[in-house]
């Protein structure tokens, strides 16, 4: 089994308290921009949590007063990109998808918590988080047509319009503008804005690595294969999932700790 | 045919007013919580409402001052869950699903008036129905994590990211964590608050009841069915279905009263 | 090639100024409503104008103090649809959503300037838009089920619940009541209200049309596809579009425009 501390940690750092895994974008000095290899390791990083039954629940965020993330790093990617042929470029586009799809598919829930700049591929990493917790300074904005690129990258033109709606979707990835903390609240681009985001990203991140781990992969799961089938295909699988949680230990344990009027201990 | 009359009324009471069926959830000293008989009777009413013609509008309410539904009843079914085996639990879950799917699909639109405690599978009733009406003091909480169960119960993880979006959904179900009316009705969970909601839903319940019935079945069997289809298939599907409207009399009729400056009396 | 001078201008006038075509519905006495040869001049214009590279963005009004658009007209429409059989009626229905799906499928971006009046078939075409800003004074309803119809009319029931959410949808088809620009705007049923529609709809289609056509089509046409897809089809049909859009030489001329600190000149 692999653990934490044989993971590559480039350009992110890693921590894990008692089920809570902090991740730290780590470049502070480029607005934790990406690189091809801190793509890579991140996306590898991410695969193997789901495995880890260790990590409970994830906190994302980003190092420094700057933001949480400027996207692909413009001097260590873009030039290189105008030198590959086809295949080089989906084997970028592949790579960078697959880091969400790891993030979106991960088992266990992802916290973003974001501050000042948000945008590129940290925009869309933020959107393939779970819950977005954001500082009142956090600007996001999908900036893919300022660098004469579609909105159509990473997974932002399916996730988007799921979490805000249509029209708006449209509109951001249109015109790859900033979205202040307020609107992006307002529109439910972000869960919730706060004044001490880290803190309460954290506690968030807590109570759910305290809670029924089994439960929230199957939810999490559930709520990904929901988002395109058909209602009564909807309702069929969600009876057999939540027979399947009916047999876990954690649904007993909740039980018994109601009745003895207590916090419960789900498995761990 | 089954009338009213007929129909079992297990934990629940109706009343039919010229179209406009009240189902009142009738348990108020366990804020109307539902039991193994309860669902299965509301199952098979709404059911049956579907069939009969002269419901045209569905009210769904909650008895005394606690609360709308405080979900299933732990005494009565959460202990009895342990002694099931997994043919057992399905039986369970399908049928708590079929009681969604019933409201879902229930030919009438069904309008919720909310108030006080609205959770576990009193949540996703709410959310099963077509629009919710919420007094100041409801607050909405799918706390199937407190249980040490998933948000994938009952269709919640279907309905409730179409209604809010993808990140309140999965926030909402993750934490379980009650959401007052002001957010509620912020996010969409909740189509407007009234300080008077039991007379407003009844003002709507009674509008829908009045207006064209046969056109009205059409748009809510449309929206569950475009949920899942392509826009191209949607297009077609509604010129065949609305072309299918402007044969009814009721189209016809609308023009007729149009002409003569009344109110157009729809077919019942 | 077609030119916008040989299109059929029946109830709207057309004015291209540098990419930003001005579509003006043209019928101020009747508060722009729609007749059966305007239905399918404009079907054929926004067919047209995807095929028009020297269209690069479209501005949507109406003429007069009174509204955007009024629908269907009731006297040359609903009176004539009474004589037709099932054939003549699905050519009716399938024209009107075929207009809509022009505007929704129209490889240029479509922004909607919104005032005063908006129901019906203008409600409609208002949400195929991609993005729509409205006057103070726009109200907007489907009033479908007021004369006897369906909400499942040119793509209502498809486009709205993706725009709004599924419970503000319902709602809004089920009872065809106006929504104002306030409420209209927090739900995201308009992206912005504006005192001065015309100016700022027209500064974001400059803005749109001065930018990256290719790209932008590219989103266009995946937002459309990605919102029937699962999470992972979606993932890997845009690392192909935006590999596709890494060949073309927009994506180049931002970097080199990046590099020069001067503003991109996309290609025309």
């Amino acid at each position: 089994m692999t653990t934490i501390d044989q993971l590559k940690q480039e350009g992110f750092r890693l921590a894990l308290e008692d089920g809570v895994l902090t991740v730290t974008l780590d470049r502070p000095d480029r607005i934790n921009a990406l690189t091809f290899a801190s793509y890579a390791a991140l996306r590898d990083a991410f695969r193997a949590f789901s495995e880890m039954r260790e990590v409970r629940a994830i906190l994302l965020h980003g190092e420094g007063p700057r933001g949480f993330c400027s996207g692909g790093d413009v001097r260590d990617i873009i030039g290189e990109l105008f030198s590959r042929d086809m295949r080089g470029l989906l084997e970028f586009t592949r790579m960078t998808g697959a880091l969400v799809a790891a993030i979106h598919q991960c088992r266990a829930p992802v916290i973003a918590a974001l501050h000042g700049v948000v945008c590129g591929a940290g925009a869309v990493i933020a959107i393939a988080s779970d819950v977005r917790i954001a500082a009142p300074d956090a600007r996001i904005a999908f900036l893919f047509p300022k660098v004469g690129l579609s909105g159509a990258d990473m997974g932002a033109s399916w996730l988007l319009p799921r979490i805000v709606g249509y029209g708006r979707a449209s509109e951001l990835l249109l015109t790859g503008e900033f979205v202040d903390a307020e609107r992006a609240e307002r529109i439910g681009l972000f869960n919730r804005v706060s004044t001490d985001v880290l803190a309460d990203a954290k506690k968030l991140a807590r109570t759910i690595a305290d809670g029924p781990a089994f439960a929230h992969a199957m939810t999490k799961k559930m709520l990904d294969y929901e988002a395109h089938v058909d209602f009564a295909t909807g309702i069929e699988a969600e009876a057999q999932a939540q027979a399947i949680c009916m047999q876990h230990p954690d649904f007993r344990e909740a039980y018994d700790a109601w009745v003895e009027k207590r916090a419960p201990r789900f498995e761990r």
